[in-house]
């Protein structure tokens, strides 16, 4: 057991907090009877949700009186093993998994945040980014706060602390209303669970039922792995409060404008996740046929770049019925321990992740399917393999628009400078990856690859237009047209 | 730091290795010059060599004078972390991954071994199963051999130890003609980087160059990571020798009827190796279209037990022109981590590892394509799911004969009693799993997908014709021909 | 890396602090220029006062902006291995030992605190016990604070952060005015290091200074292990301000009747310590001369029992001329590792800790001199050893009077129920030891062996004359003459 | 769980034990009945002789057919956690606890060693130091072992295994015959635990008994720490066996002249053991008073430099009537943590071990006797802490004559060139000391204070004369005459 807090100072104004970008899963249990075992089943739920943060996993149980909570470095499995999972009793519970992209990762911005106040212990697990979150630690701190992290998360323990409403859960409302930015929250306080999610509905927030409790999810997936059923999905500033009562829905702060985030389609979520009434899979088998309308071309094999393409390549090869096969083999170890292959091993090793079936694309005209291109360093690696492999031509098509803006709202998607399509035309990126050639679905053909939900998604990564606001906004938002470059 | 050791006693008669049948890949380097950093790359190529075995990871480095051994139960990643791999220097190594089906697991039984004895330090990585491993332990111990593992290995570091022969190299060769069974063996001695297939080259092995060393690995894989270009697999009975003077074969035991096994194919080998000249997923596909030849059916949709059912269900799909999709997402962090989650939690979590797209699948004629049956408790879950997911045919086709015996060369195919197909007609597991249909490949068909290996395999798991005798052999060879069945 | 917490609720008014009687160290360096390594020097410190907690360690440390901290389970040097060490960088630092009677014992209740508020990064270490603190959690949670301990000392860190002062050093002021009970406390803020002690002066707390650097320990042993010399001891209600500017002294609170806790010179701290002007070793040995002087005595033979009676024991025989000896060994890696032998272990093993000397103590007449007796359990036992090893007679003689009422101020002596002298009489006690007589020091007698301190001590565990009133005073104040006991 | 080897090699000539000097402790335990915990006993054990070795520790047991080992690096404490020890089932055992000098550790070099050979499974336990191991390491190699560790308790194993003897019993007696140099051995095998001295009986060893079991120490605190009384101390060569049948004594070599080890009277062994007959604390009493009437003093004070020239201090002080106190405070956690402080941190806190007491020792003319010198490097040390602490003068007093010779036995002294009173005269030492005085015993005195052992004692590290000869023998053995200097 150990605990490390670093905290740059003397004054708040430099005390930013040090990871506002990064992706995680939520998930909350409330057991019918206090003979369900919460932590047994937030366990399943978190394992579901493993590919929403890998970095740290938590979760705070409550017997309705008491919280208990357990949280640490590392993925669910390694957190939480048998001994410590039947050490937290409780019917009711939170948990959490969280992702960060820096190096510098500490156990004390793992969450669920727990803390003491007026209404007793309040834990709390947060998915997304708040962007009001400096004017708020401002605000605190000069009425006297104390905090413990740099999450934004803190500063919603701490407006619920500061409430003076007669309940909790009128409390949290409240806070709800100081919040600006996307949020899937998730509060257990004494024997209430409640769960809110912010007015845009920026980032996912599902309810559930099985015979024994009911669950709230950040995807569907973590229904189904504890055989829950889905009630509904969360609303836009909905909040839902569960107790002895049973389930309440309020509106905790006006909805807006939907604007669900586009990018847990393209590339986050689980495929077999369902968001707001759209599968998950099927949205991206569509961008693949639609990438296949729009371009259609002339190849001998349509592999994926694994694993993210695979659903966007299936259905580009089967609308231009070009067999579809696995040209590339990913090592199923990589990444999926705590520790991580050093810098050192990953530039001897070049194909420790990858490699190809060179008996398969010996001398064949490729198309590779990959989801999304960020920054285009593995693009250029996976190219050059396929050719050394001695793939005849190399078609690289994106199933998604160029991304050029960085998200504000919980996907760390790189800062502008190092995203390649901010920056570089189309031709010139196919030209750094050396493909023959490069095509991007438009944004109109994603936005009707999502069916019902495309007038309702945010798309600020694609198109530059943020639904909240940013307190420092401007950022420019030139248009880009071209999407489409071949080699000649 | 912490040895376990545990012995039955007190005669030898007693205590017979308690593993026999553990799966395992060796990799080897033998740099050009002292300044090439052995341990990084065996690193490399036992990362890529980790599907072989999970359990326990090694490695043995020398500089030509001294040997230093590192070895720990887990995964090479968490073995091996940079401040441990930067402590083994030398220009020569071997090294291994063990994969054990029990949960006893011992640190002093992963490998390599290594003894110091007249000839020097030695050092053994095993990948295969000997058959005479308790008529050698017995005879050993009563010339006065101490013996500190279970391993059949250790038995080849004795009879090494005890050779009269002048070098080290000729002391291998005199072990190798005592060894009966399967075996791919790397020897390390000092400046002397040595290798060895059995007689009938049952477990895989092969030896390949970079600018900077020469490497031995299990699978071609192994070479891919690190770089390097197959020179040639080694043949049966055959040895490498590799020192200051370079690359030697000589025949260490004479050849005999090449019988390489057959579920290397089948399951075990990634898809991107090549093994005695035939890549495996092309051979997987291949099967998958017998299968689709020998049996073709009516069906919306082809989808594949993930993972090892891919491969083929793309050929087989191919073959009979049905869309193929995936229709079952696997959680990609399970039996990733050490510590795997408990009995309790995977009854709890019915679709912790798997989980249909409902989505997909719903109202669909879905047939399944597995690359094999052991037990069969796995597809009758998956066919559940799919069918609870609202499929409204599964129809479960297997591309490779039943199993209907154990093997005993190095593959842990359960006992005979655990393998459903020994002691149940295809219609009884067809009943078993609840599928519309079970159809099994034919063997012929199984041959023929092999190609020019077709005839040089071992199949004594399907057909029980062991290539080496038993001691105690006898085991019933019961001739099935069935291999379909429908629900009528 | 793992942090737990665990919180009852739903009120606050349940969750009354859990273990408020803690005794602890606390050390504080201040380096005169950027390049002194605060870090190191504070795990001198600690290593010098480990005697002062054994439960958990930490330190905060700062280059005058951040504030960097870490905190363990375990002593000083585990939780402080070089790498740890030397990754705290800073020239100004804050740190603590803690003890905790109770098996519960949580990495979050260790010390120091640290938060960020408006005035900063603030980190806090305590030695001594607040007896409002229930009073002060109630109205500042009504307020709206969020408390991350059971820890007093995070009521301090509150009272600093609500605080509307202009600076922290007055914020830091303010807070203690509203502080009642025992504390010896080192706050770090920014470039600031500020030291305090109660208005009676119940802790001990000193100022020291060296060539580089200036430091605060809670003995003078804290200075000698960093080659510093004593500026002087802190006074009572006495504040000092370490900055740029140098050392400044200023009067926090009024300073009331100095009453030093008399305990630290029976049996708390370091013989070579000096607290408050007077020596421990030294003040020992006049008790030991003290009670020769009460109780003369005829024997062969004078032991301590180790190791807190050795000073006693060597002034009693120097007094009557008996030769000291030492009839116990004791193991000395007993208790000193963090994981203690288990129950069963201590019952199997009756000498494991205490082993006479049977060829010594055989056929003699045997005096042996404790400090205190509290519960009496291991005095039977030694007793008991030492008859069975052949003593003829043991007389235990106490170079203190009896403990019979619980310290609120910082010194577990255990409850009252449980302190042997509390409910019985001298003459039980006797009997219940099996000792042929039993003599204490007088109230008197101990008063005149502190020379000019006597006049300022508490003495509260043995008179019930507490300095400090408690919320819920009135425990019975039975005064009590008797002091020796003899078997007839 | 690790295990780290390493084997200088080719060839076994240049494979020479690496750490030939190293003090051990050796307990062992025979349950009289199938249901004594012989784990829990061992621990026991091991716990009263962990002074013999910090390093690592170790135990074997056995319920007659059986045998579970378990070994690491640390303390007895830390290597035998209630989860582990409980899962160490059996009556018998053998237990070991091991210390070494140098940084590198090993846990192949930990013990007890296990392997299985014709006897079943042997565990094996030593404390001393063969002088013949390299012959039979080459005699052993040439005929085919296989060599694990670099112990020479392994050729104790191999020597076992190799035997033609009926029984288990023969075969360690005919090992026995193979040893030269020192040995205190036990062995477990199957259902009989043997044990061994040498036919010196160099290193210490006894037998005990209690109600349930019979016990093998090192030291007779071992047999008190479980309740055991001492049967006797085995002889030299003489072997004891306990099996189902009881106890049984043999002689496995012929004695030779007995020559016990002095330096476990001087220093190594606790204060309460007994050594064939003699108490080792009233031998070192015995020599303060020697060194007394040798050389008379005037002094205010006689101190010990602690802990282990305490008992020579207590009888050097009563011999002259002068006061002994305590002038030195020992930090108690110094050396009793696995993890020990830096040498950094070893140089910035001079004071971290030991601290004087100046307002004791101020002004006067202090005695300060300690046990021997080695290097000095201490002495130099605490000495200049004494004069800076105000002593008027210094005196150097050592119970025991000047170390000049290396052991070869089992203890390790430093080589000869770090012995500062092998290069040095007396006089030479007094000034590096800077001491006012320095006197040593003589070797007369030392004979006569160890009373009727004075004539069966090995004196090698005093007189150079070597009771068994060593291979390479003739290191100059030059009579030095003078003991005592005094500043002029």
């Amino acid at each position: 057991m150990a605990a490390y807090a670093s905290c740059e100072g003397p004054s708040m104004a430099h005390c930013t907090p040090d990871k506002p970008r990064e992706e995680c899963g939520v998930f909350g249990v409330y057991g019918k009877s206090p003979g369900v075992d919460a932590a047994s089943l937030t366990y399943l739920g978190l394992y579901a949700l493993q590919h929403r943060g890998q970095e740290s996993a938590g979760m705070a149980t409550s017997d309705g009186r008491s919280v208990v909570i357990h949280k640490e470095m590392g993925l669910v499995a390694k957190v939480f093993p048998d001994e410590v999972l039947s050490g937290l009793g409780g019917h009711i519970s939170v948990g959490h998994v969280r992702y960060s992209t820096t190096g510098s990762s500490r156990v004390e911005n793992a969450q669920p945040l727990l803390g003491r106040c007026k209404y007793g212990p309040v834990a709390i697990a947060h998915n997304g980014n708040l962007v009001n979150t400096l004017d708020l630690f401002k605000e605190l701190e000069a009425e006297g706060s104390v905090f413990q992290s740099t999450l934004d998360t803190e500063v919603v323990l701490h407006l619920v602390a500061r409430s003076e409403a007669q309940d909790v859960e009128e409390a949290v409302r409240g806070a709800a209303r100081r919040l600006q930015g996307a949020y899937s929250i998730i509060v257990l306080a004494g024997d209430k669970l409640m769960a809110m999610r912010d007015p845009h509905a920026i980032r996912p927030l599902c309810l559930g039922e099985s015979q024994d409790a009911y669950f709230i999810s950040s995807e569907t997936c973590g229904l189904d792995t504890v055989g829950a059923r889905l009630i509904r999905h969360v609303g836009p500033g909905e909040m839902v409060t569960i107790d002895g009562g049973g389930v309440r829905f309020s509106q905790a702060v006006p909805a807006r404008r939907r604007a669900v985030c586009v990018f847990e389609f393209i590339y986050f979520a689980r495929p077999d996740s369902e968001i707001d009434g759209v599968n998950v899979h099927l949205a991206r088998k569509r961008m693949g046929q639609a990438l296949a309308h729009e371009y259609p071309v002339e190849a001998d094999m349509v592999i994926a770049a694994p694993d993210s393409g695979i659903s966007a390549a299936i259905g580009f090869a089967e609308a231009l019925g070009i067999p579809y096969d696995t040209g590339l083999t990913k090592n199923r170890y990589v990444g999926r321990t705590f520790i991580q292959p050093s810098q050192t091993m990953r530039e001897l090793g070049v194909r420790i992740k990858l490699n190809p079936i060179a008996d398969l694309v010996a001398g064949k005209r490729v198309v590779m399917i990959d989801d999304s291109i960020v920054r285009g360093t593995t693009s250029v690696k996976t190219i050059e393999m396929l050719r050394s492999a001695g793939a005849r031509e190399v078609h690289m098509y994106v199933a998604s628009p160029p991304v050029r803006y960085p998200c504000y709202y919980g996907i760390d998607t790189s800062a502008r400078g190092e995203l390649i399509a901010s920056n570089h035309t189309i031709d010139e990126i196919r030209e750094h990856l050396r493909a023959d050639s490069l095509c991007y679905l438009s944004l109109e053909g994603l936005i009707e690859a999502m069916g019902p939900l495309g007038g309702e998604l945010c798309l600020a990564c694609l198109d530059g237009r943020y639904p909240v606001e940013l307190p420092d906004a401007g950022a420019g938002h030139k248009h880009v047209l071209e999407r489409c470059s071949k080699s000649t």
